[in-house]
């Protein structure tokens, strides 16, 4: 395993900092588990993956193997059912077919305040501790369906818990201004177990390669030059 | 009751903006739901009251009779415990008889990051629906023991929410810059119906009198030339 170092944020910062990482179990945490993994060796790293109504729970057994790959602590949080999202709301179809390069405003998939809320929740097992990181693996190709993906969401909730916590916590997203792509290429170059993720939105192994998620992860390693270990029903 | 307009933030936003407001049953956020109902009347008002391991319940009890005083509907909501605080830990005692005119410092009742996870939560519920102001009972009489009542993360805080929820929802906190004193005299002018909220950390009725929200209410009152209420077993 190689890591360049002039790729990763500087560690100068205090080694008593603990980092916490939220972990899906998809492309993007599992590529910031890496990330933090390859940049911060040897400090203490949480990944968290939070049960939040989602209609399917395999994503967790995803995490869960790539923590276990990583050598990571893993913790599973149960947050009350969010309402208004096609991922918790069965009343509401996840999309499937959608034509990712003209579609526009939020995602029927946007999940309300889903990064915030789990931001806080991070703030708030941390900042019982002490210092600390809490990273969010979000990209640019998420900013039109997700406003809390943006730069300015990210700068916002950094200041937000900077200030709302003992410790001065802070927020990192080092693939905020990163396209799904560049994140594949970093992984593939750094043995990121993609074999071990899942994104399917259907919740589905293997993926239906339909929903939108599917769709982005295919164009995303076809884009980054590099075969995507897991098999699909449909291919686009 | 009479309200004098030329003390209430403009209602000038949207009337289909809904409001929710955090009750915990003591006197700030009690005070809040008069604030919030004398300044919106009309519109949808819900209080909402998190339930996050507090030793006591007695104060869901306190909020539930305030939001119905109000005609307000009330929803209760339950978090994970947050670990680190003397409300939340049997481990840690919630401290008496502190001067509180000489205290610094992180107070051992601050619970993590707890403002900013009731805002997170709120924000989720709220975006769910539409556009919606989200409201805090924080003054200034908080600031030290309390990092996340500052006006700065007050600030912060509604930049978060407002850029990571699809209806850009928006944080208030009218007392910010207020005094509990001040809190109180406003509440004593508007009619707030103090006989039914209860601020001990002991949870105990009638007040122990000597922990640090009863000592500050009591003096709150006693600033406000006010007579609280309630009933304490030492005033100090």
């Amino acid at each position: 395993m190689t890591v360049s170092p002039a790729n990763l944020q500087s560690p100068a910062e205090d080694p008593a900092t603990a980092h916490y990482l939220l972990l899906s179990g998809g492309v993007d945490s599992s590529t910031l588990a890496g990330w933090v993994q390859h940049s911060h060796r040897g400090a203490p790293i949480v990944a968290i993956t939070f049960m939040y109504g989602q209609k399917h729970g395999v994503e967790c057994d995803a995490a869960s193997a790539v923590a276990a790959h990583y050598g990571l602590e893993h913790r599973v949080v149960g947050l009350s059912a969010i309402e208004g999202s096609a991922l918790t709301d069965d009343h509401q179809a996840v999309p499937e077919g959608r034509d990712l390069a003209t579609v526009t405003g939020v995602a029927p998939t946007y999940v309300p305040a889903r990064n915030l809320l789990f931001l806080a929740t991070l703030a708030s097992i941390a900042d019982a501790h002490g210092p600390a990181d809490l990273w969010l693996g979000v990209h640019r190709d998420d900013h039109t369906g997700y406003p809390d993906t943006r730069p300015e969401f990210v700068r916002a909730a950094d200041e937000a818990v900077r200030l709302g916590t003992q410790y001065g916590l802070r927020v990192k997203a080092p693939f905020v201004e990163w396209s799904k792509a560049d994140v594949v290429r970093w992984g593939v170059g750094h043995e990121v177990p993609y074999d071990l993720t899942l994104s399917c939105y259907q919740g589905s192994r293997p993926g239906c390669g339909v929903c939108d998620t599917c769709q982005a992860r295919i164009e995303a390693f076809r884009e980054a030059g590099a075969v995507d270990p897991i098999p699909y029903k449909v291919e686009g």
